[in-house]
């Protein structure tokens, strides 16, 4: 049946998507969520169907932009409809939704459709239903993550030991990646590192990164960038590597899923796809932030030293405290002000942080085989004092693009403890969000510095931490939160 | 934030969805899924937020047509916009896929924000799979019904005793639906019937009944029908009832899945909500029918007949033979032309629709005291042979508003045994589709009058069935694929 087209000016996105109304469906013995090939002169695509009952004409069909703009249609052309199969991945997904245990061929071609855009939500979701009802075996989540590197864009270079790094989360100011690259990559270890944004926290290390240079950098020049100074901070989302992953999130978010399986495969495919080889993954545990119990932090590190063991990576995964927040700043520019008065020795830089810092370099100079074990630990302190990783910190800054550093906030408001006494809990949670209503991570100067941690005896009137942002309302939001609740409990 | 709204003509048919661009969503820290207020004038309402890359001006909200109309803007109108709660059922949706037991007012919450349009696709896709994947047990399936029958339309009589019946399906030209009506009731018993239109059949109910007379009756009309002359025989979309069915099966159709908890809910809830308390489940068993499996068959029974129990509803389940097609005629029209000839008595009606008809009757007339035990096929005969049961069915017939009856099919096309043998193999999937690829349902004269069953003796030449179209196009379709494959075994 020939339609004439009519363009909706939205990005689905997704999948593709075409419109038709009920009575034209009826007549082509199409239905809701059928696959249906569009051809416009020599041009086809699959679109899904949508079926809508009035307001569209039965002689149109609604394309939603990416198929419009597929079809490339010209004004006075129409469109022929007819059904198309459905997509090869949609029996493997029912099967795992029935707990029968996916090929890696299987979850290729799942993978595949994925990033093809050939799956609807409701199909993804089922994928991730299945995936969190039933789990994914070792096998299983190292070809899933097999799957999102082959299905996505991978970085290599001719070094034999790249290294790479990982964190789980929830920690706030907890911005040790920039500080253990330099040291890293001072010793003469590759490290192609790419991070993300924040999502609800109030930065990711690419958000940190980015308030003192770019982040956003294609794969070719990040090559290039590898080989003149043997590292790199980016931001992950603009080099696309395993784009699958982001596909995923999107279906994950809405309940916050996180089926063992894909957390596994999610962060592995990104090591993977920067081919690295040796790997320390950071699982802080504490009441406010991902991990919150230590037998299944356990748990995890045995699932992610035997995938990484499959997928021919060396991991190594420390248990941390999560239990406050580390540093003193939380907001992207805040942290790195930690981070770089680390790297410069100075000394009101923060101890908590220099010490992770310190721990997780050493480990990644030791499993490389850089330093000999025992001797880690001596060779990250005297690349850190020699100010060998801050020259090397400035090379990379330089290499991606170096910012001028950014004025602190117009607004710096202290919040003060209401008593006497020693702080017992910091409520991670309760600081981020505080953070964020000063700004972070958009203002990437808005957060907050930390002044009071745990063990710390405090006055009543003392400051807690000082809020910084750069506008009286967001200075408002702030303080009004925080004088209901500070975050802190003092005893 | 105020954003100049923009109408998107489409309706989404479900959950209403606003789109706006990516910086705007960024600005208000809003994140895809999110949920969103939207104010225009003194209207509110709650939308799914979608957010698109580009294409779309920043100071701009797209509007799906649902959301608009509800809005009431006007010309020159601005929408504000804030963000929402989640609605409530999202934990307990949360809940199921870890396994947990959904207690009534939670499954009601669920069924409530799904009929009230405030889950999305991907949200009401994680509660189809926690149901499949966990399945729900017999406490949970009755309070699914009844948060399905209690979010919807009831229908209430006056009668104590009200009669229905349900048929798991599957076998081609097993109506006896409209049989069984017309004796029960011609008995004095109520029987308020609403069936289905096919969705991937040769006919549903429905559409058969809708050849001879009117089937799309509101719920006010139905109690009038009802208590003029004791029942009907009408589809269930047109009453409304059971409406969270509608959205879940939607949610299932992509993947064909019944996770069998939504099954029984789904079969249950459209008796529970005409009232009925007697009612008797057809479950046909074959190669080429829903359900395959004997024992999953018992299952099944022995669930119904539970649930219908917590429901104060009697069930008697049957298991019958679905091996093969049933009656003569396949297609709307041509079904009914078998039920007219039986209730007519005609010497040529089919014998196996009569029987299973006089069976079905049977069983109801006696579960509901009509008859004495082991006296109901007596009086089922009794009412088909006296004329009786012809005349209450013309009585419905008028009172739902009779159609002239149609004319039969231009071309009727026999196709014929390859060779000589007995039929051994009747397959009942090749005999739907050739009957659909005559014109059926769409075209109500259209499909195939069968001539041979299993145990027939043919000789090369014979006609098997044959083929009812209206146009040559049809009858190409249909008789191309019967020549390659007639859906015959002969041995």
């Amino acid at each position: 049946m020939l339609l004439k087209p009519y363009k909706i000016q939205i990005k689905t996105g997704g999948i593709m998507v075409a419109v038709i109304h009920e009575d034209t469906a009826h007549q082509l013995d199409l239905h809701l969520g059928d696959r249906v090939n569009l051809k416009s002169g020599r041009t086809e695509v699959i679109c899904m169907l949508d079926i809508t009952k009035n307001g569209f004409p039965k002689s149109r069909i609604g394309l939603f932009a990416e198929a419009y703009e597929a079809l490339n249609i010209e004004k006075g052309d129409t469109v022929e409809v007819y059904p198309a199969d459905k997509p090869a991945s949609l029996l493997p997904i029912r099967a795992k939704l029935d707990g029968v245990r996916l090929k890696p061929e299987e979850l290729n071609q799942i993978v595949k459709d994925i990033v093809g855009g050939n799956l609807s939500d409701v199909e993804m979701t089922y994928f991730v239903s299945g995936c969190y009802a039933h789990g994914l075996d070792d096998s299983e989540t190292a070809a899933l993550t097999k799957a999102i590197v082959n299905n996505g864009k991978k970085l290599s270079f001719k070094n034999k030991i790249v290294a790479d790094k990982h964190c789980i989360g929830g920690v706030p100011g907890n911005r040790v990646t920039p500080l253990v690259i330099p040291i890293v990559v001072a010793a003469g270890i590759l490290m192609p590192k790419t991070s993300s944004r924040a999502i609800t926290s109030p930065a990711g290390t690419a958000d940190a990164v980015e308030s003192i240079c770019n982040v956003t950098i294609n794969a070719h020049h990040l090559q290039k960038i590898a080989e003149k100074v043997g590292g790199f901070m980016v931001w992950g989302g603009g080099v696309d590597l395993a784009a699958a992953d982001d596909h995923m999130i999107k279906i994950r978010n809405p309940m916050s899923l996180d089926p063992e399986g894909m957390l596994l495969a999610s962060i592995m495919a990104k090591k993977h796809s920067v081919s690295a080889n040796h790997v320390i993954i950071d699982i802080p545990v504490g009441e406010e932030v991902k991990m919150k119990d230590a037998e299944k932090a356990q748990h995890l590190k045995d699932r992610f030293i035997k995938i990484g063991k499959m997928l021919g990576m060396k991991v190594i995964v420390m248990v941390t405290d999560g239990s406050q927040p580390i540093g003193y700043g939380v907001g992207p520019y805040l942290e790195m002000v930690d981070v770089m008065n680390v790297l410069k020795n100075d000394p009101n830089a923060p101890e908590d942080l220099k010490e992770k810092g310190i721990m997780e370099a050493s480990v990644l100079l030791e499993m490389t085989g850089k330093a000999k074990k025992g001797q880690g630990r001596k060779m990250a302190e005297e690349l850190l004092k020699s100010g060998k990783a801050w020259k090397k910190f400035n090379e990379i800054v330089d290499a991606q693009g170096r910012k001028k550093l950014p004025k602190l906030a117009k607004f710096q408001v202290p919040v003060v403890a209401e008593k006497t006494g020693v702080v017992k809990v910091i409520h991670n949670k309760t600081i981020a969000h505080i953070a964020r209503l000063a700004g972070a991570p958009k203002d990437v100067v808005s957060g907050l510095v930390i002044h009071k941690k745990i063990g710390d005896r405090v006055k009543k009137g003392d400051a807690l931490y000082t809020l910084h942002a750069n506008n009286q309302d967001r200075v408002n939001y702030a303080l009004d939160f925080a004088i209901k609740n500070s975050g802190y409990d003092i005893k």
